[in-house]
């Protein structure tokens, strides 16, 4: 573990401790423009990983990637009403180009809902072009006041999914099966986040959004972070943009859009959601580097086994790296749990000398000794148990965290620890107000059952109730 | 091959007929803003497989990818003499955000050397840490008044390298080595396009670069593209942003540093050294798809046979799609040719009573009929020859439309239809701006034996000269 020196402990003052992880792990530092954000290569590996993982299962959905223009007419934002009012206090402005200014201003895209209708009009003309299912990967802006790395930026990366459809029973469909066959198998399987799954209060709607999904997973201080949401738009934005079909029967009819997204802020719930007081936790189905094969001294011998154990794990289908013995064991080590890495393999020339080497489990701790030829076929079944460990461990805070109260009144108290969860019916606007004066929101609405209803109309739904960031 | 109709010949008229493959095999639309470009499906699949080619072989090098901001100070600009000149007039400045007037305007980044080169300063310690090797895939902006989709727009998507080293030595080398074993090997075994490489004179070298190597394809018409750069900073970039390090012996010493890039006007090169009256040819170690296997009725039996085919291709690593037989075959056929998939297998219900398909080449229209047992064991090698024959035919034109002539006039009348090669001493700064008043340009220097130079004051140097995009 750790020396306490290096990152302050979660208990004394956790977002400092946050921040600590994202300096020290090298994940992320702050650009010279408020609020942006500069990626290090260590979180954009973590990135990277995301996002090849989301986008084989948006494409499995049936999805494309294209690029929409990063620079949108103002104008543009004014035909939907919601949406402008949602987003006006957010926007970044290039009001001068080419050497002079510009006759109308343009906007740097907050999301693309807006430009992407324009081009779903022209692209879409009969039932046979539905339904339409684009995504594209891209830097999105939306000025922040009170900025954090990852979590509130004001540039960030992001995919955003456009989709339009003839029914509304097929874009809300399609909608459902993104939250939960890109988003929640991610989040399960690959960043082992469990989560709340519901709709959001109107009052918490996407700007222009008829119902939003999201999935609410809680970080190590008890508080909600939104993970992923998926909006369907009803025909607001084809309202605004003409998107329109000709049906079978020869009608021309409105289309049905949905929108959908994930971010960089997915890298500080990783961080927040399995971090400890030595570092980050990276589950491994996520690590860039997934073992680490460390030389305890910088000698021929044990570099020259160091290479033999990475060159059988890569072979075996393992991200590997090799820290050849360079500089002082201990922090070499320090640096590695900071960072995450799932497995460590220390080779020291003593075990050597026997034929051993130690393999080191980041999340518990764990060491055993394995021949130094049993390296490749031991690390895959370690991996594969961490990564259910990590996400069980997960799930049980999340259990053992949320509480079920009568009132809003229980609601405020169980949220200085955790979530809370209560009939929908027993907060309504009123408490919707009252718990913000504490910051705390509405996060989700639920069936019982823990099913995402389809509207928050429906009768018997409870909600999920915390601190968020 | 297509019918006339649907595409302008090349021969009456290029620039139409680019335009006209562009908007037909689906490539790309103009945004809303003035210069910006919509990348749909099939255009961003293409670059996507760009992207991937490239970034396997950068990491290769041991560069890692990172994310630097969109946003830069405007000071930040104002640091390195020559590149806030070369850079001016094309930038676009966001004044206004979060709902106020900012008090120093922000720069989209047209290129990252100066943020890049504040984080280097910061990251940079002792001679340990170098060399630094940086890569990053984003968005650029350049401001642009004569627009043209994939070749000159006001956003392009690209990669930009930068690097840090502790001599001019290793920094020449690395930069060598990146236009040798990434962007040469990639253009060659990947796009198919041959290119003269060498280096930039100096009138036209990249804005704060001390040398600028290229690499310079040759596009139907005869007209050259510039396909990828490579620069040589020097130490003007270090100089402007104080990246020192500490050297082994305890000296602070300024870095030398890199940048290098390739972008998404790849796609335009695709198009125009490829493409023929019938639409773009897509070499296939690049075409995201690969084959693609088309019913020619809508009849269940093909359909299946389709599915089947498909099958057994996609298990030999093949990218392949089906068009089931909805809509006209021909059309349809005409639409496969336009967007240049290497091989199109027909299956047709007369041919499939007999067992056999049809295997036709989009490159020279070959055509073959084969069981459809072996459509997936003949393949691979149709594949391979398709790929190493559009590399030769665009060799071919290279070499056959290369002129070597003897002084600035002939260089003047070659270009009109090719490129021109002559001793670079035969041209110099007067015979550069005589070349300008016809719109040709130095392309670059290279030795007598095609090998790229160290320095444009090298004795014996010889040019290539043309018109260009």
């Amino acid at each position: 573990m750790a020396s306490p020196s290096v990152l302050t402990p979660q208990a004394e003052d956790f977002p400092r401790w946050y921040q600590d992880v994202v300096a020290k792990a090298e994940m992320a530092d702050n650009g010279p423009v408020r609020g942006t954000m500069v990626i290090r290569p260590y979180g954009y590996a973590i990135w990277e990983r995301m996002q090849a993982e989301m986008d084989a299962r948006i494409k499995e959905t049936g999805a494309q990637n294209a690029y929409f223009p990063l620079f949108i007419p103002e104008s543009y934002f004014h035909r939907e009403a919601e949406h402008v009012e949602g987003f006006s206090p957010e926007l970044a402005v290039v009001t001068f180009a080419g050497g002079e200014e510009l006759a109308e201003p343009i906007v740097v895209r907050p999301t693309s809902e807006t430009v992407i209708g324009e081009f779903m009009a022209k692209w879409i003309q009969s039932y046979r072009d539905l339904p339409l299912l684009l995504n594209q990967w891209s830097n999105v802006v939306r000025w922040e006041l009170r900025p954090r790395l990852f979590l509130r930026s004001s540039e960030f990366l992001w995919q955003e999914g456009h989709t339009a459809h003839a029914t509304y029973a097929d874009a809300a469909g399609y909608a459902l099966r993104i939250h939960l066959e890109v988003y929640n198998d991610f989040l399960e399987k690959v960043l082992a986040v469990p989560t709340y799954l519901g709709i959001k209060p109107p009052s918490e709607r996407f700007a222009g959004a008829i119902n939003t999904m999201t999935a609410e997973g809680m970080m190590r201080d008890g508080k909600a972070l939104q993970m992923a949401t998926s909006h369907e738009l009803g025909q607001n934005f084809a309202k605004a943009f003409d998107v329109y079909y000709q049906s079978e029967e020869g009608q021309a009819a409105l289309c049905w859009t949905t929108s959908w997204g994930a971010s960089t802020r997915l890298v500080g719930g990783l961080i927040m959601a399995h971090g400890d007081d030595a570092g980050l936790v990276v589950p491994p189905n996520l690590a860039p580097i997934q073992v680490v094969v460390v030389a305890v001294r910088d000698e021929p011998e044990v570099n020259g086994a160091c290479e033999k154990v990475a060159a059988a794990l890569k072979a075996s289908g393992v991200r590997v790296q090799v820290d050849r013995g360079r500089g002082s064991f201990g922090r070499r080590v320090t640096d590695w749990e900071i960072k995450g890495v799932p497995i460590r393999v220390e080779v020291g020339p003593r075990d050597l000398a026997q034929g051993l080497v130690s393999l080191v489990r980041r999340d518990d701790g764990a060491k055993v000794q394995v021949g130094v030829d049993a390296v490749a076929s031991e690390v895959p079944g370690m991996l594969a148990a961490m990564q259910s460990d990590i996400f069980d461990g997960a799930r049980k805070r999340l259990l053992d965290s949320t509480f079920d109260v009568a009132n809003v009144a229980e609601a405020m108290e169980a949220a200085t620890t955790g979530f809370a969860r209560l009939p929908w019916s027993a907060v309504g606007e009123a408490g919707e107000a009252q718990l913000k004066t504490e910051a705390i929101t509405v996060r989700c609405l639920q069936r019982k059952d823990g099913s995402i209803p389809v509207s928050d109309t429906e009768d018997g739904l409870d909600c999920i109730v915390a601190k968020s960031y």
